[in-house]
């Protein structure tokens, strides 16, 4: 009997520059054969997402490389097909970092069930899942908006600052959004609440960000780096908070990324800055998912997914990160559940 | 009758790059007279500090810059020669933030008496007065050092940096000096106590500094910014703090300051950076005094001062700061006291 196969993505070579479609590979494997407490879980969605793209370097960073011929891994909603594991049946909905490939024979401990019937499934790789947790330990934990104060988020209309500055409006702050298209803007202002935003890409964006934040900024949560930042930069208050997210601006640079200096901005304002990641706060990963479920049902948090269909077309998802092409947050429907009805 | 006379100094024109001494003029004023509540003080010794070149510029800071033509105000410890307050007798030793002047008209308010049989006045300005205060709250608020922790600090044989160090060590941390002699970095180990030191002028500076922090770096008090900066920052351990204290390879330089962005590093690492000035901690200065005190009595902190005499050569000493002729805290004597016996 022949052993039933499936598509996986292989990183082909480490990126120079923008990764390109030269730079993945797609694998005809069989289908995984399970060990004991193993579970296969047939791929349902496929989140993409911008920090994946540190790990095709090979640098020392808070995660390991991925290995040059070996199946990119990262979040993915599944539907567990076969189990080897009293834990999970067949029909199960979960979700964790698994293969790009149409099935992954995981482990018991690196899948969490997930329940369909309280929100769509696809929000776990969302507002639920990864990008919520980050914005909502990044902001409260190290921004700690108060009433009144000016928050300023840099790539406000991606998973992560969409949720970023709903949370601030929640905590009663003042909040600006800096997005790439006017399409952005409208949406940050007509449909998730924020008091202002801006286009960094108009050439008046120095002005109208002044204009939009005229109290000057106290928190910068900051998703892009770069010349967004240093136009922001100019206008911190005293006592600023900069949690630091992403810098997604430099992702693709090759060579050293060079800026004006930040410190003496910072010494001035007696300024904090705080690189983190969503993994620092594991141990409050409950609370803060009970809080942003809360939230979602209250109504109280929107959010917006950009969902492109078909397995192929996970490379390219991946690409459209750095072009800015996704509102809200970027997936990839690999397939439809065979055993759940959702 | 003719009034009596003195030299002050006064800011002559904003500095362009490194300032010269015709950015200074000596003018010869009325030793001023006194209102209510005012004492007047015979200047004893001058400090002059790093930040002070900041006020300089007509920049929007923590502290107003000086006015073109007025007389430049830094921290000075002198005798009361005569008092209109109840609170200030002739012959009592204080500091203040007084005038580059021979005599300066003090409120009560802006005056503290200090005591000479305690420690050497001197000491006001330096250990036990705002470089002191600066070395404790940066340190010890922000850095947070933890045993077996590895500090490193740059302007260490500096009036803040060789205490900074010190109290590094008896927090049981590692120490890494850097500085900029061959002298100052055998002072910093033979005298301070420093367990590694290294001079960043030499062409190994970045070797040096790997094999010094041989555990990576935990906590990096900054004073200086730029190229040291740049090589601190590419040995930073996971949870790395990052006391901001100073940029002195910075406060000369025309144009912007560029140099390889480090929002990068610090996301990698979950770092945490923070600028502040000795006065955000203002509530807590009278703790820190008496442990900085208690702590000069026991002889567990050691300091240096480097003193020049007379009072035509404030602005010389000034200029020598930024080519680190100092060892520990730079002072010029102004004169001997007329009625207290030290």
């Amino acid at each position: 009997m022949t052993q039933a196969t499936q598509q996986e993505i292989y990183l082909a070579k480490r990126p120079t520059g923008l990764p390109t479609m030269e730079d993945f590979n797609f694998v005809e494997r069989p289908i995984p054969t399970l060990k004991d407490k193993e579970v296969l879980i047939r791929t349902l969605y496929v989140s993409v997402d911008p920090y994946m793209r540190g790990r095709m370097q090979d640098a020392k960073s808070y995660i390991p490389p991925f290995k040059l011929d070996e199946v990119i891994v990262g979040g993915v909603v599944g539907e567990v097909s076969k189990s080897n594991s009293d834990a999970f049946q067949p029909g199960d909905v979960v979700v964790g970092n698994l293969n790009w490939a149409e099935y992954t024979a995981a482990m018991e401990k690196d899948i969490r069930k997930i329940d369909p019937s309280i929100a769509p499934i696809t929000t776990h790789l969302g507002i639920l899942g990864m990008p919520g947790l980050t914005a909502y330990f990044g902001l409260l934990d190290i921004g700690k908006p108060q009433k009144g104060e000016t928050v300023v988020v840099s790539g406000a209309a991606g998973a992560v600052g969409s949720i970023v500055g709903q949370i601030a409006k929640m905590k009663g702050a003042k909040v600006v959004g800096i997005a790439g298209s006017d399409e952005k803007v409208d949406y940050l202002k007509s449909e998730l609440g924020f008091d202002e935003a801006v286009n960094y890409k108009n050439d008046s964006f120095q002005q109208d960000l002044e204009n939009a934040a005229s109290d000057g900024v106290d928190i910068y949560f900051d998703n892009v780096g770069g010349e967004v930042t240093d136009a922001v930069f100019r206008l911190l208050n005293k006592h600023a908070r900069i949690p630091l997210c992403g810098a997604i601006s430099s992702y693709n640079k090759e060579g050293q990324d060079v800026g004006p200096r930040l410190q003496s901005a910072m010494i001035k304002t007696s300024a904090l800055m705080k690189g983190f990641t969503v993994g620092d706060y594991s141990a409050d990963f409950g609370t803060a998912a009970a809080d942003l479920g809360k939230w979602l049902a209250e109504g109280k948090l929107k959010y917006n997914e950009t969902i492109v269909e078909g397995f192929e077309n996970i490379p390219n998802a991946f690409l459209g990160l750095f072009e800015g092409t996704n509102l809200g947050k970027q997936l990839v429907k690999v397939a439809d559940p065979e055993i759940t009805k959702l």
